[in-house]
Protein backbone atom coordinates (compact mmCIF):
# COMPACT_ATOMS: atom_id res chain seq x y z
CA UNK A 1 0.00 0.00 0.00
CA UNK A 2 1.03 3.62 -0.62
CA UNK A 3 -0.61 6.81 0.80
CA UNK A 4 -0.26 9.99 -1.13
CA UNK A 5 0.21 13.60 -0.02
CA UNK A 6 -1.25 16.17 -2.62
CA UNK A 7 0.29 19.53 -2.31
CA UNK A 8 -2.23 21.82 -4.40
CA UNK A 9 -5.99 22.09 -4.67
CA UNK A 10 -6.63 23.04 -7.57
CA UNK A 11 -7.39 21.22 -10.52
CA UNK A 12 -4.62 18.59 -11.24
CA UNK A 13 -4.49 18.74 -7.46
CA UNK A 14 -8.20 17.36 -7.12
CA UNK A 15 -7.80 15.54 -10.62
CA UNK A 16 -4.49 13.56 -9.57
CA UNK A 17 -6.69 12.86 -5.69
CA UNK A 18 -9.38 11.41 -7.56
CA UNK A 19 -6.93 9.12 -9.23
CA UNK A 20 -5.56 8.29 -6.29
CA UNK A 21 -9.04 7.71 -4.90
CA UNK A 22 -10.03 4.80 -8.27
CA UNK A 23 -6.12 3.43 -6.99
CA UNK A 24 -7.64 1.89 -3.60
CA UNK A 25 -4.17 4.21 -2.21
CA UNK A 26 -5.40 6.43 0.42
CA UNK A 27 -4.78 10.22 -0.46
CA UNK A 28 -4.63 13.41 1.66
CA UNK A 29 -4.91 16.45 -0.29
CA UNK A 30 -3.22 19.78 1.62
CA UNK A 31 -4.33 23.31 0.62
CA UNK A 32 -2.86 26.81 0.97
CA UNK A 33 -4.11 27.29 4.23
CA UNK A 34 -2.39 23.77 5.70
CA UNK A 35 0.73 24.99 5.77
CA UNK A 36 1.54 24.07 9.24
CA UNK A 37 0.26 20.42 8.41
CA UNK A 38 3.31 17.55 7.83
CA UNK A 39 2.97 15.53 4.43
CA UNK A 40 2.28 12.42 5.87
CA UNK A 41 2.61 10.00 2.47
CA UNK A 42 5.37 8.09 0.94
CA UNK A 43 4.65 9.86 -2.47
CA UNK A 44 4.11 13.25 -2.29
CA UNK A 45 2.93 15.15 -5.37
CA UNK A 46 3.68 18.65 -5.94
CA UNK A 47 0.32 19.95 -7.24
CA UNK A 48 1.30 23.68 -7.80
CA UNK A 49 2.50 25.85 -10.26
CA UNK A 50 6.01 26.32 -10.81
CA UNK A 51 6.56 29.57 -9.50
CA UNK A 52 5.18 28.36 -6.21
CA UNK A 53 7.68 25.07 -6.15
CA UNK A 54 10.24 27.19 -4.20
CA UNK A 55 8.15 28.61 -1.45
CA UNK A 56 7.46 24.81 -0.66
CA UNK A 57 10.69 23.60 -0.81
CA UNK A 58 11.64 26.27 2.09
CA UNK A 59 8.63 25.51 4.34
CA UNK A 60 8.60 21.28 4.20
CA UNK A 61 12.27 20.17 2.34
CA UNK A 62 13.33 18.91 5.25
CA UNK A 63 9.73 16.82 5.10
CA UNK A 64 10.58 15.43 2.05
CA UNK A 65 13.36 13.72 2.93
CA UNK A 66 13.45 10.13 1.81
CA UNK A 67 10.42 10.65 -0.25
CA UNK A 68 9.01 10.12 -3.41
CA UNK A 69 8.77 13.88 -4.76
CA UNK A 70 5.92 14.36 -7.82
CA UNK A 71 6.93 17.46 -10.29
CA UNK A 72 3.70 18.32 -12.20
CA UNK A 73 4.47 21.76 -13.19
CA UNK A 74 5.06 23.25 -17.05
CA UNK A 75 7.19 25.99 -16.09
CA UNK A 76 6.16 28.36 -18.88
CA UNK A 77 6.52 31.99 -18.81
CA UNK A 78 3.10 32.38 -18.88
CA UNK A 79 3.22 36.22 -19.82
CA UNK A 80 4.35 35.74 -22.95
CA UNK A 81 3.03 31.88 -23.53
CA UNK A 82 6.29 31.76 -25.84
CA UNK A 83 8.78 29.92 -23.56
CA UNK A 84 10.27 28.68 -20.67
CA UNK A 85 11.33 30.09 -17.58
CA UNK A 86 13.92 27.00 -16.91
CA UNK A 87 17.30 27.07 -18.92
CA UNK A 88 17.01 25.66 -22.26
CA UNK A 89 19.42 23.02 -21.52
CA UNK A 90 17.56 21.74 -17.96
CA UNK A 91 14.25 21.73 -16.65
CA UNK A 92 12.08 22.18 -13.63
CA UNK A 93 12.83 18.80 -12.88
CA UNK A 94 16.35 19.15 -12.46
CA UNK A 95 16.29 22.11 -11.07
CA UNK A 96 13.88 20.58 -7.99
CA UNK A 97 15.66 17.69 -7.65
CA UNK A 98 18.74 20.01 -7.50
CA UNK A 99 17.11 21.99 -4.48
CA UNK A 100 16.27 18.53 -2.93
CA UNK A 101 19.09 15.69 -2.83
CA UNK A 102 17.66 13.82 -0.03
CA UNK A 103 14.30 13.23 -1.83
CA UNK A 104 13.67 11.05 -5.02
CA UNK A 105 12.14 13.18 -7.74
CA UNK A 106 10.37 11.92 -10.71
CA UNK A 107 8.44 14.19 -13.56
CA UNK A 108 4.93 12.87 -13.93
CA UNK A 109 1.39 14.33 -15.17
CA UNK A 110 2.80 17.48 -16.61
CA UNK A 111 1.57 15.94 -20.14
CA UNK A 112 -1.90 15.41 -18.27
CA UNK A 113 -4.78 18.24 -18.93
CA UNK A 114 -6.53 17.42 -15.61
CA UNK A 115 -9.75 16.02 -17.49
CA UNK A 116 -7.99 13.19 -18.96
CA UNK A 117 -6.96 12.10 -15.56
CA UNK A 118 -10.72 12.48 -14.05
CA UNK A 119 -11.92 10.59 -16.85
CA UNK A 120 -9.02 8.57 -17.36
CA UNK A 121 -9.13 8.74 -21.01
CA UNK A 122 -7.94 10.69 -24.38
CA UNK A 123 -9.88 9.91 -27.64
CA UNK A 124 -11.40 6.99 -26.24
CA UNK A 125 -8.45 5.27 -24.86
CA UNK A 126 -6.31 5.07 -21.20
CA UNK A 127 -5.15 8.23 -20.87
CA UNK A 128 -1.01 7.84 -20.74
CA UNK A 129 0.98 9.45 -17.93
CA UNK A 130 4.43 10.04 -18.61
CA UNK A 131 7.11 9.74 -16.27
CA UNK A 132 10.80 10.26 -15.92
CA UNK A 133 13.16 10.18 -13.52
CA UNK A 134 16.61 8.69 -12.25
CA UNK A 135 15.26 6.28 -9.45
CA UNK A 136 13.32 3.37 -11.40
CA UNK A 137 11.87 2.34 -7.59
CA UNK A 138 9.89 5.95 -7.47
CA UNK A 139 8.56 5.43 -10.61
CA UNK A 140 6.96 1.94 -10.27
CA UNK A 141 5.62 2.87 -7.02
CA UNK A 142 4.27 6.01 -8.73
CA UNK A 143 3.14 3.75 -11.98
CA UNK A 144 1.33 1.28 -9.64
CA UNK A 145 -0.87 3.53 -8.29
CA UNK A 146 -1.50 5.22 -11.95
CA UNK A 147 -2.18 1.63 -13.43
CA UNK A 148 -4.04 0.83 -10.76
CA UNK A 149 -6.37 3.36 -11.23
CA UNK A 150 -6.78 2.31 -14.95
CA UNK A 151 -4.46 4.30 -16.54
CA UNK A 152 -1.77 4.09 -18.89
CA UNK A 153 1.75 4.47 -17.30
CA UNK A 154 5.31 4.70 -19.18
CA UNK A 155 8.33 5.00 -18.19
CA UNK A 156 9.84 7.92 -20.74
CA UNK A 157 13.43 7.37 -19.48
CA UNK A 158 15.70 8.96 -16.61
CA UNK A 159 15.54 12.34 -15.76
CA UNK A 160 16.47 14.36 -18.38
CA UNK A 161 13.98 13.34 -20.23
CA UNK A 162 11.83 15.69 -18.16
CA UNK A 163 13.22 18.18 -20.60
CA UNK A 164 11.36 17.01 -23.70
CA UNK A 165 8.33 16.33 -21.13
CA UNK A 166 8.69 19.81 -20.73
CA UNK A 167 8.58 20.30 -23.90
CA UNK A 168 5.84 18.07 -24.56
CA UNK A 169 3.74 20.13 -22.05
CA UNK A 170 4.70 23.04 -23.13
CA UNK A 171 3.34 22.92 -26.99
CA UNK A 172 0.40 21.01 -25.44
CA UNK A 173 -0.64 23.99 -23.51
CA UNK A 174 -0.22 26.31 -26.56
CA UNK A 175 -2.55 24.34 -28.78
CA UNK A 176 -4.92 24.13 -26.28
CA UNK A 177 -4.75 27.94 -26.05
CA UNK A 178 -4.78 28.09 -29.66
CA UNK A 179 -8.18 25.65 -29.92
CA UNK A 180 -5.82 22.94 -32.17
CA UNK A 181 -6.67 20.58 -29.38
CA UNK A 182 -9.36 20.66 -26.65
CA UNK A 183 -8.55 20.97 -23.25
CA UNK A 184 -10.40 17.19 -22.48
CA UNK A 185 -7.58 15.90 -25.09
CA UNK A 186 -4.27 17.12 -26.18
CA UNK A 187 -1.27 14.43 -26.72
CA UNK A 188 -2.54 10.28 -26.49
CA UNK A 189 0.27 7.68 -27.20
CA UNK A 190 -0.65 4.87 -29.09
CA UNK A 191 -0.07 1.34 -27.68
CA UNK B 1 -1.87 23.62 -57.76
CA UNK B 2 1.38 22.73 -55.95
CA UNK B 3 4.67 20.89 -57.47
CA UNK B 4 6.12 18.55 -54.93
CA UNK B 5 9.84 18.29 -55.06
CA UNK B 6 10.62 15.41 -52.31
CA UNK B 7 15.06 15.18 -51.63
CA UNK B 8 15.44 11.83 -50.48
CA UNK B 9 13.96 8.77 -51.20
CA UNK B 10 14.34 6.53 -47.63
CA UNK B 11 10.97 5.90 -45.50
CA UNK B 12 10.07 9.21 -45.06
CA UNK B 13 10.32 10.88 -48.12
CA UNK B 14 8.38 7.27 -50.00
CA UNK B 15 5.61 8.13 -47.31
CA UNK B 16 5.96 11.67 -47.99
CA UNK B 17 5.41 11.05 -51.78
CA UNK B 18 2.69 8.77 -50.81
CA UNK B 19 0.94 11.70 -49.42
CA UNK B 20 1.45 14.23 -52.28
CA UNK B 21 0.13 11.44 -54.81
CA UNK B 22 -2.95 10.93 -52.46
CA UNK B 23 -3.62 14.84 -52.53
CA UNK B 24 -3.43 15.54 -56.16
CA UNK B 25 -0.85 17.71 -56.95
CA UNK B 26 2.23 16.34 -58.35
CA UNK B 27 5.53 15.19 -57.27
CA UNK B 28 8.87 14.26 -57.89
CA UNK B 29 11.47 12.78 -55.46
CA UNK B 30 14.86 12.73 -56.05
CA UNK B 31 17.55 10.37 -54.64
CA UNK B 32 21.34 10.55 -54.16
CA UNK B 33 21.77 9.59 -57.38
CA UNK B 34 19.93 12.66 -58.86
CA UNK B 35 22.24 15.43 -57.66
CA UNK B 36 22.55 16.83 -61.20
CA UNK B 37 19.04 17.23 -61.20
CA UNK B 38 17.57 20.85 -60.21
CA UNK B 39 14.77 20.93 -57.81
CA UNK B 40 11.42 22.06 -59.92
CA UNK B 41 8.89 22.14 -57.08
CA UNK B 42 7.57 24.93 -55.32
CA UNK B 43 7.76 23.25 -51.85
CA UNK B 44 10.95 21.33 -51.86
CA UNK B 45 10.72 18.20 -48.72
CA UNK B 46 14.35 17.44 -47.13
CA UNK B 47 13.63 14.26 -46.77
CA UNK B 48 16.99 13.06 -45.25
CA UNK B 49 19.17 12.55 -41.80
CA UNK B 50 19.93 15.72 -40.04
CA UNK B 51 23.54 15.04 -41.11
CA UNK B 52 23.24 15.19 -44.69
CA UNK B 53 21.15 18.66 -45.04
CA UNK B 54 24.53 20.50 -45.00
CA UNK B 55 25.42 18.77 -48.13
CA UNK B 56 22.15 19.57 -49.85
CA UNK B 57 22.01 22.95 -48.81
CA UNK B 58 26.18 23.21 -50.71
CA UNK B 59 24.79 21.64 -53.76
CA UNK B 60 21.25 23.02 -54.15
CA UNK B 61 21.26 26.45 -51.80
CA UNK B 62 20.83 28.92 -54.53
CA UNK B 63 17.93 26.84 -56.56
CA UNK B 64 16.24 26.71 -53.59
CA UNK B 65 15.89 30.36 -53.20
CA UNK B 66 12.18 31.93 -52.99
CA UNK B 67 10.89 28.48 -52.39
CA UNK B 68 9.14 26.80 -49.35
CA UNK B 69 11.66 24.49 -47.56
CA UNK B 70 10.16 21.75 -45.54
CA UNK B 71 12.56 19.97 -42.69
CA UNK B 72 11.47 16.95 -41.48
CA UNK B 73 14.30 15.94 -39.22
CA UNK B 74 15.02 14.82 -35.55
CA UNK B 75 18.42 15.89 -34.86
CA UNK B 76 19.52 12.95 -32.36
CA UNK B 77 22.36 12.13 -31.54
CA UNK B 78 21.96 8.43 -32.80
CA UNK B 79 24.92 6.70 -31.15
CA UNK B 80 23.78 7.49 -27.27
CA UNK B 81 20.08 8.22 -27.79
CA UNK B 82 20.42 10.89 -25.50
CA UNK B 83 19.92 13.79 -26.58
CA UNK B 84 19.60 16.34 -29.55
CA UNK B 85 22.93 17.48 -31.65
CA UNK B 86 21.43 21.44 -32.03
CA UNK B 87 22.13 23.91 -29.71
CA UNK B 88 19.41 23.55 -26.56
CA UNK B 89 17.91 27.07 -27.36
CA UNK B 90 17.98 26.39 -31.43
CA UNK B 91 16.53 23.40 -33.53
CA UNK B 92 17.74 22.11 -36.74
CA UNK B 93 15.05 24.24 -38.41
CA UNK B 94 16.63 27.53 -37.23
CA UNK B 95 20.08 26.26 -38.02
CA UNK B 96 18.75 25.46 -41.73
CA UNK B 97 16.64 28.60 -41.74
CA UNK B 98 19.99 31.04 -41.10
CA UNK B 99 21.35 28.78 -43.78
CA UNK B 100 18.75 29.20 -46.22
CA UNK B 101 17.85 33.01 -45.40
CA UNK B 102 16.19 33.31 -48.83
CA UNK B 103 14.25 30.09 -48.45
CA UNK B 104 10.98 30.26 -46.29
CA UNK B 105 11.78 27.21 -43.83
CA UNK B 106 9.21 25.32 -42.04
CA UNK B 107 9.27 22.37 -39.65
CA UNK B 108 6.79 20.04 -40.41
CA UNK B 109 6.43 15.83 -40.89
CA UNK B 110 8.80 15.20 -37.58
CA UNK B 111 6.21 14.10 -35.52
CA UNK B 112 4.85 11.23 -37.51
CA UNK B 113 6.35 8.19 -38.48
CA UNK B 114 6.38 6.43 -41.70
CA UNK B 115 4.13 4.53 -41.76
CA UNK B 116 0.96 6.92 -39.96
CA UNK B 117 1.65 9.04 -42.83
CA UNK B 118 1.27 6.13 -45.50
CA UNK B 119 -1.75 4.88 -43.40
CA UNK B 120 -3.34 8.68 -42.45
CA UNK B 121 -4.47 6.82 -39.58
CA UNK B 122 -2.93 6.99 -36.04
CA UNK B 123 -5.11 4.72 -33.44
CA UNK B 124 -8.16 4.74 -36.17
CA UNK B 125 -8.03 8.54 -36.46
CA UNK B 126 -6.52 11.00 -39.34
CA UNK B 127 -2.86 11.53 -38.61
CA UNK B 128 -2.05 14.60 -37.22
CA UNK B 129 0.83 16.31 -39.22
CA UNK B 130 2.58 19.34 -36.49
CA UNK B 131 3.93 22.88 -38.85
CA UNK B 132 5.93 25.51 -37.52
CA UNK B 133 7.30 28.51 -39.03
CA UNK B 134 7.42 32.33 -39.64
CA UNK B 135 5.89 31.82 -42.73
CA UNK B 136 2.29 31.65 -42.48
CA UNK B 137 1.16 31.26 -46.37
CA UNK B 138 4.59 28.86 -46.97
CA UNK B 139 2.24 26.90 -43.62
CA UNK B 140 -0.78 26.95 -45.59
CA UNK B 141 0.50 26.19 -48.94
CA UNK B 142 1.84 22.46 -46.99
CA UNK B 143 -1.42 22.43 -45.09
CA UNK B 144 -3.46 22.35 -48.32
CA UNK B 145 -1.76 19.23 -49.25
CA UNK B 146 -1.93 17.84 -45.96
CA UNK B 147 -5.56 17.90 -45.95
CA UNK B 148 -6.13 16.89 -49.23
CA UNK B 149 -4.08 13.78 -48.37
CA UNK B 150 -6.97 13.30 -45.70
CA UNK B 151 -4.61 13.56 -43.20
CA UNK B 152 -5.01 16.46 -40.62
CA UNK B 153 -2.28 19.92 -40.45
CA UNK B 154 -2.04 21.60 -37.31
CA UNK B 155 0.00 24.95 -37.41
CA UNK B 156 2.12 24.65 -34.07
CA UNK B 157 3.30 28.42 -34.20
CA UNK B 158 6.82 30.55 -35.53
CA UNK B 159 9.69 29.01 -35.88
CA UNK B 160 10.63 28.90 -32.10
CA UNK B 161 8.19 25.88 -31.93
CA UNK B 162 10.30 23.64 -33.85
CA UNK B 163 12.22 23.20 -30.90
CA UNK B 164 9.64 21.92 -29.02
CA UNK B 165 8.57 19.53 -32.10
CA UNK B 166 12.02 18.22 -32.28
CA UNK B 167 11.26 17.67 -28.80
CA UNK B 168 8.41 15.57 -29.55
CA UNK B 169 10.18 14.02 -31.99
CA UNK B 170 12.99 12.78 -29.91
CA UNK B 171 10.54 11.97 -27.24
CA UNK B 172 9.03 9.72 -29.32
CA UNK B 173 11.82 8.10 -30.98
CA UNK B 174 12.80 6.80 -27.61
CA UNK B 175 9.63 5.61 -26.67
CA UNK B 176 9.40 3.49 -30.07
CA UNK B 177 12.69 2.35 -29.84
CA UNK B 178 12.21 1.51 -26.06
CA UNK B 179 8.86 -0.47 -27.01
CA UNK B 180 6.67 1.97 -25.44
CA UNK B 181 4.65 2.61 -28.14
CA UNK B 182 4.81 0.99 -32.26
CA UNK B 183 6.31 2.64 -34.82
CA UNK B 184 2.78 2.56 -36.43
CA UNK B 185 1.77 4.65 -33.58
CA UNK B 186 2.87 7.38 -31.36
CA UNK B 187 1.36 10.57 -30.10
CA UNK B 188 -1.79 11.29 -31.85
CA UNK B 189 -3.29 14.87 -31.31
CA UNK B 190 -6.90 14.64 -29.80
CA UNK B 191 -9.20 16.92 -31.69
Amino acid sequence: MAHISIIGSGNMGQAIAGLVGKSGETVEVLGSSDAERVVTGDIVVLAVPYPAVGQIIAQRGAQLAGKVVVDITNPLDFETFDSLVVPADSSATAEIAAALPESRVIKAFNTNFAATLATGTVNGRPTTVLLAGDDADAKTALALVISAAGLRAVDAGDLRRARELEAVGFLQLTLAVGEKTSWTGGFALAD
